[in-house]
């Protein structure tokens, strides 16, 4: 499969260089929109908006929301307005609100307005998903669902149900049930209502009080939901219970998979914006701040090892080792944070737990810091003949294990106690403090223990 | 809503230190296997045993699947033959197959003949799914699926249909084609099924050629397929195209957390079996072989600093910046194969984009040095007022940010080439690289630049 595609794309380039959008629009108008939109992100801003006007719109409109990165703002700026809309109206609202989103702030009233004209209802609704914060469940949800009145008998489903496609009907999997005010009382199933008696009334067949989600719920604690409870869709209310949405799996899908890139990024002193970014000064500008704040951490350790400069010059053998001690704390640092972090993510957690890990993770650097710490006192004999180097060293070892362990595990479930993101804990911020740390412990023993040669 | 499970956890625990397993069954009885699991792993293997017995056999088996770690081993290898049968026949069969991989060896042929004497055709679908690799497509797969021949008229899936339980029934969403030969030809969505005329023949309604996977393909891939093109359900055949199960998005779910569970583990030098894992021994296990590979690589920074000795000796202000020149090219470093491994995984590149990718990391690599190596320049004529130490510190940490993005972006770019999991050249292992060469560069410069003061 994956050389067929990589013979489409060459193919698609081919026709590009030669100026032929419309041949290219022709090669593609069958595919996945997000293999078009694997193709799209190598390409120039031209090239982009040549080929948005050469596809059909609502292959394009997919194509956009696919790739979902500042590329797009660049494309949309482009376009005409009647352009934008046309857009707009092919694309189920959730996937509306977040393309405009890519809208310029000075053009979107503008395009908001001339969609109103086209499309009274498409425009209400995607104004109201726009008052949602991007990453809450108002953000993420659609306002295309199927809903019956509890005292209806469900055949009053059937007529909206035979009149969607194949591509809305694939994505509705349940039909939501409402008292009059619209609040959520129940749902059911929609192959278990084709298949039961249409007479039937809705609240008869129902499952009631399903599992739902508030608006202003953060989107990873409902992503966290679909994964762990295997759900389709969620029904997503408002404060007085009123059913105003609806989010099915495969957003759920999106945002587990941006989460997990984010965190990863942010373990590493980066940030997501960067998969989607070309920019040379922008990438640059995300790492930089990390960097930074390493070497400021790092001037500090040496600061620490000035303090000690007589030490250092009396035994330079303890210069060598300085790479080993800060690696030792950095990798341990790293290992009991990142395990930590995943099971707050996760929500694999609840209040005996926590005790418990903790507990664990010292055990844990109490054997693997004697371990290393007594192997570093044999290397130390047979390779320097220094015994009390070695000893130096294997303590050092063994504290920095432990310390690094410490600031790892505690500072991760610290951080999330008091609200805050976990993953801003790791990557840079542990390593340099355990530099630190480790470097005044090292230094520290190596004063208390060694007698001036 | 994390307020009602601590209380049901606490009421759980309460009674459970009372020695009321019957209580406790009573309390979780409708609740979600996913939460009781969650309760479960905070349990001693005596009380996880009494509660798979007191609990419901389908919702016990349930519960089991959900927690998948080293005490489901635990609990089975105490459980009679004829308990651990009774919770696999109320298992769907990809369940059912990951259970029976929990249980000794040993016992698994005995639990088979006792399962087959009990449900023949069950026990002949779970041995034909243990044949397949755990981690491949037939590993995830479920022999539960609808199939109708092209010939049929769609009226003959009904019977079928109409005996399916709810639950059952919400993890069908297609009723798959076949040939006489029972080669996949097509499909057909349920609900498009059921808004049909009855009387028309399958191969009139199906999609045709939809999407398919091979029993030998890897789960990721799998995975990355529903996300990107929004499945529900996918058909899996044999070498010769016939169907033999099928993959629910619910899988595909749970193997992408999985996964970036076990790309963020194995960066931070461990592995993510330690997260359903409770002893200390093992979960040292899992982190020393980083550690000591970590520990090796610095001995080899130790004996490239021990060959300086006389350059640290007669400048010992060298050493101090040793921790900032190998932190900035260990942060370097993890910044950019973070990203780039992120990318592999999620196959979001083609031929013409890895070389676009290598050519930006390096024009960053060029930007940060640069700004880095300058304000040390600053810092150490400010601090030290040594000018000369200053500038071999900016060439330095120039050189290192350079080096440390060629690692990071090009390593993982070649395992990948090489068909080896880009994953485990993170961590630890880049880092001791960068450390190696970063040390090497430092004292080199410094041993050029530098004349003896």
């Amino acid at each position: 499969m994956e050389q067929q595609l990589e013979q489409l794309y060459a193919r698609a380039r081919t026709h590009l260089d030669a100026g032929e959008v419309a041949a290219v629009a022709e090669l593609l108008a069958e595919e996945h929109p997000s293999l078009i939109a694997d193709l799209f992100r190598s390409l120039e801003a031209e090239e982009r908006v040549a080929l948005v006007r050469a596809l059909d719109a609502p292959l394009a409109a997919s194509v956009l929301c696919e790739i979902d990165d500042r590329g797009n703002e660049e494309v949309l700026s482009v376009l005409e307005d009647g352009e934008v809309v046309e857009l707009l109206d092919h694309l189920p609202s959730d996937d509306a609100a977040d393309l405009v989103a890519h809208i310029d702030p000075e053009a979107r009233p503008r395009i908001l307005d001339l969609l109103d004209r086209v499309d009274h209802q498409d425009a209400v609704e995607l104004k109201e998903l726009l008052r949602y914060p991007e990453d809450s469940a108002g953000g993420l949800m659609a306002k295309e669902y199927l809903s019956v009145r509890e005292d209806q008998s469900i055949s009053a489903v059937l007529p909206a149900l035979r009149q969607l496609e194949d591509e809305e009907l694939s994505s509705m999997q349940v039909c939501f049930v409402v008292d009059r005010d619209h609040r959520l009382v129940g749902q059911i199933p929609l192959l278990r209502l084709l298949l039961s008696d249409r007479g039937r009334k809705a609240h008869e067949v129902m499952e009631a009080d399903p599992l739902v989600a508030h608006v202003d719920d953060d989107q990873e604690e409902v992503a966290n939901l679909f994964l762990s409870q295997d759900l389709l869709s969620l029904p997503i209310v408002d404060h007085s219970g009123r059913l105003v949405g609806r989010i099915t799996v495969d957003d759920a899908m999106d945002v587990l998979s941006e989460e997990a890139t984010e965190d990863l990024a942010r373990m590493a002193g980066s940030s997501a914006v960067e998969l989607g970014e070309t920019s040379t000064w922008r990438i640059s500008r995300a790492r930089l701040p990390w960097l930074v704040l390493g070497l400021c951490g790092e001037l500090i350790a040496a600061f620490v090892l000035s303090h000690f400069e007589r030490n250092l010059q009396d035994r330079v053998i303890l210069a060598f080792f300085i790479p080993l001690i800060v690696a030792t704390g950095g990798n341990t640092g790293i290992q009991t944070s990142a395990i930590m972090i995943r099971r707050l993510v996760m929500r694999e957690f609840d209040t005996f737990r926590a005790g418990r890990a903790l507990a664990r993770e010292f055990s844990v650097s109490l054997v693997n810091g004697a371990l290393l710490g007594a192997t570093m006192v044999v290397v130390l004999y047979v390779w320097q003949g220094q015994i009390d180097v070695g000893i130096v060293i294997g303590l050092t070892l063994m504290t920095v294990v432990f310390l690094a362990t410490l600031t790892g595990s505690a500072v991760p479930l610290l951080l999330d106690r008091m609200g805050i993101d976990p993953t801003v804990a790791t990557g840079p911020f542990i390593t340099t403090t355990n530099d630190v740390i480790g470097l005044l412990v090292y230094l520290g023993i190596a004063h208390w223990l060694l007698t001036p040669s």
